[in-house]
């Protein structure tokens, strides 16, 4: 006896993307789901029912026994989810409360009243149509002190084998540069469709182009895998695209824009 | 007899990315490459040696009974490379000239002087270091005639599945778009790697996520796969990212730039 029983039993709030697929990666790693909470009791059963997971849309229903609370709801609900979840739970066995959010501190767990906290960020982007297989993702931990952090770590080493500690200022940068990689180069993609679209060409021709640039980086860094135009130096053509786009400014601009910090790179 | 025999001999003039990828893949067609040209003889033997194909850096070298020559080199040389091919075969029976060039157009050839001619762009982005599978790439046809274009399909169709017409100001906007997919895809990589770099963080930790964000287009349309702060009018992390690139002021308006195109689509 006397030992610490492993924390195993979680209750997750949420039911957004990134609790869609943290839950069966938590059960495929052997971890007991106690509940899924969300606002609304149809996106919890949604997530909840194919795994078998009691769900509740009532803060005050909370199992009060779990070991870890792990909230993924959106940043701007985190403070009050935060502090209603430690009311509810001050008088229990001190749980850890982690929050996947990469731009909101531990401040909002200090702030709610939790004694042991910290965050579990998970570098990918999420949508509820796609399977994405979680050991591949990145994890960012960050806790409160060495214990906490070390059982934080333990959570995400069940999950991924990329397990990294960061924290808020790294985190922050860390989600600068996935807004680059992730959703400007998405953007990138947007303004293509829009310009094939324009055409009357499926989108489906650039894919095997759009897989090669990001299967390259695998192997050179982006700088030596740079090609096009700009880095080429090639005004004629890049004059050519830029009359080709006079039609929209903004693109004209961001066009020129990123030509520029090719060429300068 | 009367029959016109199969049109398999090819001379292929260049020896950069294009030609690097495009000779196996024409052999693994089954068409016989005769001679590899390059102005740099090392150049055209890193590709024709391992191929047992002949090569020459001296044009009035060039085997004058091949079906078809494919000018793969830069295209400022294009013009140059296409008038003296056309010299040097004046007197030969016509074979179709095609060069892989999506921003040159067909007038290379016709003030060459070629009777018989046309384009085969693929949309691809090739890398020395870095196999492509030529049946996956989209090529892009275009002809000086329709027997030509014909001819110029049959190629095409024996490297790849994905085979397209497209004139000059198809091949143009179908550029743009690539660049736009490919080349700026790759400079949000080079920004993300930068401000990785800068804090001592591997690059690697971003490829699960670039790597996601490829593959959601396949199923989605970028417009529908758009994540992140932008897309959801997040102006608090918006906020805290612009001041974080406070240092980089040409990356500060990049990312208001983008994160404005995003949402306004």
């Amino acid at each position: 006896m006397g030992e610490t029983a492993p924390e195993r039993v979680v209750v997750l709030l949420g039911a957004g993307r990134v609790a869609t697929h943290l839950a069966p990666a938590l059960i495929g790693a052997g971890w007991r789901i106690a509940q899924i909470y969300s606002r609304s009791i149809e996106s919890a059963r949604r997530i909840a029912e194919p795994l078998g997971v009691a769900c509740i849309d009532d803060i005050s229903d909370i199992c009060r026994d779990a070991h870890i609370y792990i909230v993924c709801v959106a940043d701007e609900a985190l403070p009050t989810v935060a502090s209603t979840l430690c009311q509810q739970l001050a008088a229990t066995s001190n749980p850890l409360f982690l929050h996947t959010a990469g731009s909101v501190t531990m401040d909002v767990w200090r702030d709610a009243g939790a004694q042991r906290y910290g965050i579990l960020y998970p570098l990918q982007t999420f949508s509820k149509e796609r399977k994405v297989d979680m050991h591949e993702v990145s994890l960012f931990v960050e806790a409160s002190d060495e214990d906490t952090l070390y059982a934080t770590e333990q959570l995400a080493r069940s999950l991924s084998d990329k397990v990294y500690r960061a924290d808020s200022s790294l985190r922050a940068r860390l989600h600068i540069a996935a807004v680059f990689a992730c959703n400007f180069t998405n953007a990138m993609y947007g303004v293509a469709h829009t310009l094939l679209d324009k055409e009357g060409i499926p989108f489906d021709v650039l894919l095997p182009l759009i897989d090669e640039t990001a299967a390259k980086v695998h192997a050179l860094a982006p700088h030596k895998a740079q090609t096009g135009p700009a880095v080429r130096g090639d005004q004629a053509v890049m004059q050519c695209h830029m009359e080709a786009l006079a039609d929209n400014p903004a693109l004209q601009e961001l066009y020129k824009q990123i030509s520029h910090l090719i060429a300068n790179s």
